[in-house]
């Protein structure tokens, strides 16, 4: 079993049946994680290299506990993207670096567009792990797998997704993803965060945050990037927590056995209550391990799968 | 054998059998570093992840090589406080860790009292790498590991620790550390940096340097952290230097065969003279070696004893 | 077969049958990096400390991957001089992390001479990865070897080095290699940037850009280190280009087969046209490639090789 395809750059390019083989893969990768010995030797021999021009604490640790527990070599390049050497090409770094002749090369960029490009300039696999406001897949994934393990499946399930749409590439691939998979997905959210036309992604646009939650299997909030809003794009927090958040008066609208997520980090009090962060329907902390089964499921799928079928 | 905690916290917790059974361990793992190949199979599969809130070269590299020689593998997270993504609590962050099922979490941090926080909130083990001006357990481990390996026993001797013992977590874990084995510490310092009250913790103050360091069978200078002394607390290096600083005249006061030790980074010529440093009595740099011996003994004694004991 | 010596620390001191013998082992072990499992055990439980004093993303990367295809563990510490514990010494600091017994300390430092010193203080194997303006060993070696696996030989071949010759370590460690073999080294560059008594080092000057490629099997350009330039040295980057950068014109100069180097990263259009970088001459990414083989043969000939013979 693998993926017919060198690259995961985007949730909106793969199939209904790449995602469910993805989605598999992980569940079957999730308990490696859970044993005493977390490690399969399965990726002996292979470098990952993580190019993160954007700070991500949570995001490249994911990847390289991933490959480590795959048992590949990782290796960590962070560039502040003030200080990359001037003169040098994105394109001219990750060449050179292909030169090392790594297998995999997972990235995030502030810029969209940029895995997309170094995919189509390299030999080894490329992974996006976040390219500006555009996609970030992994997350998509690992959102499908939390919400699979719990309610099963994802064909017909109502999906929310609240907050800051415009500049989410979670929303983004979120949306394609749960809508690949037969979910409805509504999204709500202030309306100077709602990109006019979202609608062509294949969701519905709510009027407001309770519509939106009405009878919603999953909830997905996003996070407000309070660091990135310099202008009064949105009104003070205390204001976005009334109109936006969630609270435990807002879950009561959704179904019963309703999934909480968040990508995270959280702001506890802003877009989600800490009573519902921390409560029974918040599955936040296990989007985090599904996060390392995901990542090693795409680590095994790009690069190792053929040598276990020539085994 | 195994510790019958989860974590390593502080040493006042801990009691003279669980500090022999450490001392022990770490004398049997010490060898491992002087073979050719400097690695045992014992904690394959496991994940330490060092999270340091604090700069700290030489402390985070020698629990990484410790992990590493045990092969675990090991994953390094540098937070600095003002980069911490605004909004997320450090337990949050540390409970998205844990989601990541690392087997400990190595933490360090400037304000007292978070590895105690951590530890109280997660499944994994928790080992405090420093924790403001409180404690720095695995420095004390190894320091008596160092005094032990010269002297033979710790039971009865005088310890003298000179500097400034107010905002020095070596210090406090020092004191607790000896005299639990049986040792009579005593402390002295300028007056500025002795924090009142500190006999509570075990220790004799000596009003001055040398009579604290007259007849000791250890004496372990403290670093001056020039930097953190932003106030006029105490005089000038030079004046430090007379006062309070070890030199071979002061050395002569000790016992003969006296042990000289310092937690590094040392500052020559204020409160350590090179001579002294670099001299016969000195074994700072022993206490660097058996810092990577008793970290490995925590790894072992805190994740890898059940495997061994089950196998 | 082993070198003997502890430490690379210039090629100035190499003798040819030292650099055939380095060059012959990247050879065979270039291959390690093309296969499937890019991973030999030679060197498992040996410890590998990368310090750098100077940022760099790709040379750390190279000796790191090199490390881990041999099975070493490798340990990374980035110092910005600026955040040195004061008070400490380079010294000291490489006293300590040889007590924690690394094999081997690969050390990156602005002041030409600080790998000497510690080479001559410590027990375990130090590379210089590039001291100031001084040398910067492993990048002459790979470029030996990419040049010798293009023409076959390096006897009796014209290299021509262009650029910044006073500033550059990679164009004295290139001189002294080539030269060493029984290449002619023709230098040329702004005559600012061109130390006095160069030629006592083994090669000519040309007077101009033009002569030194006339007729040359090797033209090898350096980067104009723009962030470094902060007086008037040298005229604005587009009159560079025009009297001192590489474009078809030149190239047409040189001998039918040419080879172009550059150590990387490249000013596009600066010292370099984008036609010659991408052009069928180029070999600036099998430099990069042979980097992590070379890296690999050092680590192999100065700590694998006597286990090996043991064996």
């Amino acid at each position: 079993m693998r993926l017919k395809r060198k690259d995961i750059l985007t949730i909106e390019e793969l199939s209904r049946e790449e995602i469910e083989m993805i989605l598999s893969t992980a569940e079957s990768l999730r308990e490696v994680s859970e044993r005493e010995i977390k490690k399969v030797p399965t990726l002996r021999g292979r470098t990952v290299i993580n190019l993160f021009y954007e700070a991500s604490t949570r995001t490249r640790t994911s990847f390289e506990i991933a490959a480590k527990r795959m048992s590949a070599d990782a290796v960590n390049i962070s560039v502040s993207t003030s200080s990359v050497v001037k003169g040098e090409t994105i394109k001219d770094t990750a060449k050179n670096l292909e030169a090392m002749r790594p297998d995999c090369i997972v990235v995030r960029h502030a810029a969209a567009g940029v895995p997309m490009m170094l995919a189509a300039n390299l030999a080894c696999s490329v992974i996006n792990a976040g390219d500006g406001a555009h996609e970030h897949p992994s997350q998509a994934l690992l959102d499908m797998l939390t919400v699979r393990g719990r309610l099963g499946a994802l064909e017909g399930i109502k999906v929310a997704i609240i907050g800051d749409i415009a500049h989410s590439r979670v929303a983004r691939s979120n949306i394609y993803g749960f809508t690949r998979m037969g979910a409805n997905v509504v999204v709500a959210g202030p309306p100077t965060m709602m990109p006019p036309g979202i609608e062509a992604l294949g969701c519905v646009v709510a009027p407001d945050v309770d519509t939106a939650i009405k009878g919603a299997d999953v909830v997905m909030m996003l996070r407000i990037q309070l660091e990135r809003q310099k202008d009064a794009f949105f009104p003070a927090a205390r204001e976005y927590s009334r109109f936006y958040g969630l609270d435990e008066a807002r879950v009561r609208l959704a179904k019963k056995g309703v999934v909480i997520l968040h990508p995270g980090p959280i702001n506890r009090g802003v877009e989600i209550s800490s009573e519902v962060a921390d409560g029974p329907y918040s599955l936040i902390l296990d989007q985090v391990t599904n996060g390392v089964a995901v990542r090693m499921a795409l680590f095994y799928l790009l690069l190792g799968a053929v040598r276990e079928d020539a085994a």
